[in-house]
């Protein structure tokens, strides 16, 4: 497996763009397309919030036909709870877009992120559509512009693409997401694109799209907040001319690698570029009773905003750590537990340690901060990624809608 | 009843005092004793957290015994995460003060907040025990002192009182209280001291305790962490001379609702100090299906970093309420839920209104916010207090330690 520069159209047969249809206030790209020159294999996994944006509700029902052409997805406007004319706004905008690329308005999945409440703008979203199929290209530029035209806080745009061989074939995988707040796992944590050349029958494709997505995308977390529009979507469209993959074969373990990779690139981009973050942090636990007392854990100390402002601080403040890891829910003695920030140790079974407090400050100062909790009572674990607390966080969600 | 201006030492036979013994680095006071001159009937209700102060699991061994002649609490540490040597501390800080008191030390209750990992200076902790001691007095001085000396980030002291008859005598309940960051429902929410010269029975006693506590300190929010040195200590001494209520009575729901007006006077002005905090808001949940289905969504709403900014922002946001109560785990159809803002509808039936955008940033402008969600489903209601999300919270939180 190869990391390559790339994005959503470097697999054979897709293509991409983002234009601006005045959905944004700014003037910014808001509007995204990537389509595929053939009918793909769809899977998607979506948000588990009882509130569900209607772009992401018609999509849920149009995959079932686990086909699709292209995703359409604008920003500035997540059309959430308008009621039926949101529902009757998103179903115009995928027949709009299948009646430029001709296909089964089934075929195309739409997305829809930003303000809720808001009904959408629908002459310009129209206009969006045509101008975002004719500039369709396999160009980075296309690509490029797509993937800045689905952000909404986010600072900087996030992509990533990997090469492999299947049989002598060489497949690629390529991914775009967004997210930077509303965060949190369980999807709902952002929206994603993974395309590839590769072929592959349904059911597998949707079975690797969702383990790719529970060891990455759900493993981030911004703020504890989880949004009603978020999802990934993954089109598979055969372009590369490999035999069809089957379900517990080689290939579908080096696919499954494949989209791992991509989708951890991604996950981590997301926590970075957290609202306001100006550090990432890869909370582990390790040594767990159990995987779901690993989670709780990870979870928790994450989700703590006393550990990530104390991050934020560059404030070694392991007792906040500590202090999560207890009301986490999980089962472990407080007897038995190690806390290290990065390489040092700072908390050994349950206790304060005298440690270099110079050293802690300048592991805390770095952009990478990894806070490691070792329960030293089984063998199980588990990994989150978040980003620091700071003032910025605090500026961009006050004054949001304004 | 009637609330007065009181505080701990307002029931009969009740002393308190504040003083300064270097713990706190500003040499603010940081030592409170509260006195009873008479052995009383104690309760408590301690923090859930797995990891435990060392002062807490002593005064949880300790209050088995149900009687208590004074509590003593130290601030700027929390004597936690120092393994056998912070339980030897705590023993002797009980020991010291249980000497000049002259009662067995199982009748001294003991609380340390602040900073955990760092073991307690004893020398100056011992001191502290001895000036507190010669200033215990009945005057608001006393009082004043103690409720300072109880507070770490707090920028106010909390107190309340109140007075009930109870067959012709004249009963007093006081309270003191200390928390406003790692505030978070289900006990170790806070510090908090509440008194009366009822006489009681220990089990009554207990039980209007518990019930006061649920409905009041464990709905409040600040920022979701939970601390592990929380506690709320009754004393009952009996110097009122009214005739022992018994369960059942109506005496003892008299006192259960001075108990509840004491104990939602300190959390709302818990709430109201939480760190950073610029707005009080209480979210109300009414018409849902369960009890549990209500309190999912008060709680998910008041944690929601994205709704606390919003309202620093004083932007009518209500998306981000509906999203919230989303993915609360709740029970309840989109299409049924009202949202307002104060008195002002802001969303209907699950969908945007066209509403008053001035007067819902006037609303927004107070001081005072109510958000209430209505289910439109059942009969069950909660309620919770927390407090905005604003620069100044992650001001104090990325520097607390140094």
């Amino acid at each position: 497996m190869r990391i390559i520069q790339g994005s959503v159209n470097s697999p054979l047969g897709f293509m991409a763009s983002g234009v601006a249809c005045g959905q944004k206030k700014n003037g910014d790209l808001d509007l995204a397309m990537v389509a595929s020159d053939r009918p793909a294999t769809a899977a998607g996994v979506f948000t588990q919030n009882v509130i569900k944006g209607h772009g992401l509700q018609l999509t849920r029902q149009y995959i079932r036909g686990k086909l699709a052409r292209a995703v359409v997805i604008n920003s500035g406007n997540a059309n959430a709870c308008i009621g039926e004319d949101g529902m009757k706004d998103a179903i115009e905008m995928a027949a709009a877009a299948a009646a430029r690329i001709d296909c089964p308005a089934e075929q195309i999945m739409i997305g829809s992120t930003g303000v809720i409440g808001q009904r959408l703008n629908m002459p310009a979203i129209k206009r969006g559509i045509d101008l975002a199929f004719a500039a369709l290209d396999e160009t980075a530029t296309g690509a490029e512009n797509a993937e800045r035209a689905i952000l909404t806080t986010d600072l900087v745009s996030k992509a990533c693409a990997v090469e492999i061989d299947l049989d002598g074939c060489r497949v690629t995988v390529g991914g775009m997401a967004k997210g930077s707040g509303m965060i949190h796992p369980n999807m709902a944590t952002m929206i994603g694109v993974i395309t590839t050349d590769c072929a592959i029958d349904q059911p597998l494709l949707d079975q690797i799209l969702r383990q790719a997505v529970n060891k990455t995308f759900n493993r981030v977390s911004v703020d504890g907040d989880t949004s009603v529009c978020d999802m990934v979507i993954a089109m598979a469209n055969g372009a590369a001319g490999n035999t069809s993959i089957e379900e517990g074969s080689t290939q579908a373990a080096i696919l499954l690698e494949a989209f791992e990779t991509v989708s951890t690139e991604l996950a981590r981009m997301i926590a970075r570029d957290g609202e306001g973050a100006t550090k990432l942090i890869e909370v582990v636990a390790t040594g767990a009773k159990s995987s779901e007392d690993a989670y709780k854990i990870v979870l928790a100390v994450a989700k703590s905003p006393l550990v990530k402002t104390a991050i934020f601080g560059e404030d070694a403040n392991w007792g906040r750590i500590l202090t999560a890891a207890g009301y986490s829910g999980a089962d472990f003695d407080p007897e038995d537990i190690d806390i290290y920030l990065g390489d040092l140790m700072v908390c050994a079974k349950g206790c304060a340690l005298d440690f270099d407090e110079a050293l802690a400050k300048k592991i805390l100062q770095e952009q990478d901060i990894v806070i490691r909790i070792v329960l030293n009572e089984g063998n199980a674990s588990d990994r989150i990624w978040t980003c620091d607390f700071s003032y910025d966080y605090v500026k961009i969600n006050g004054s949001y809608r304004s």
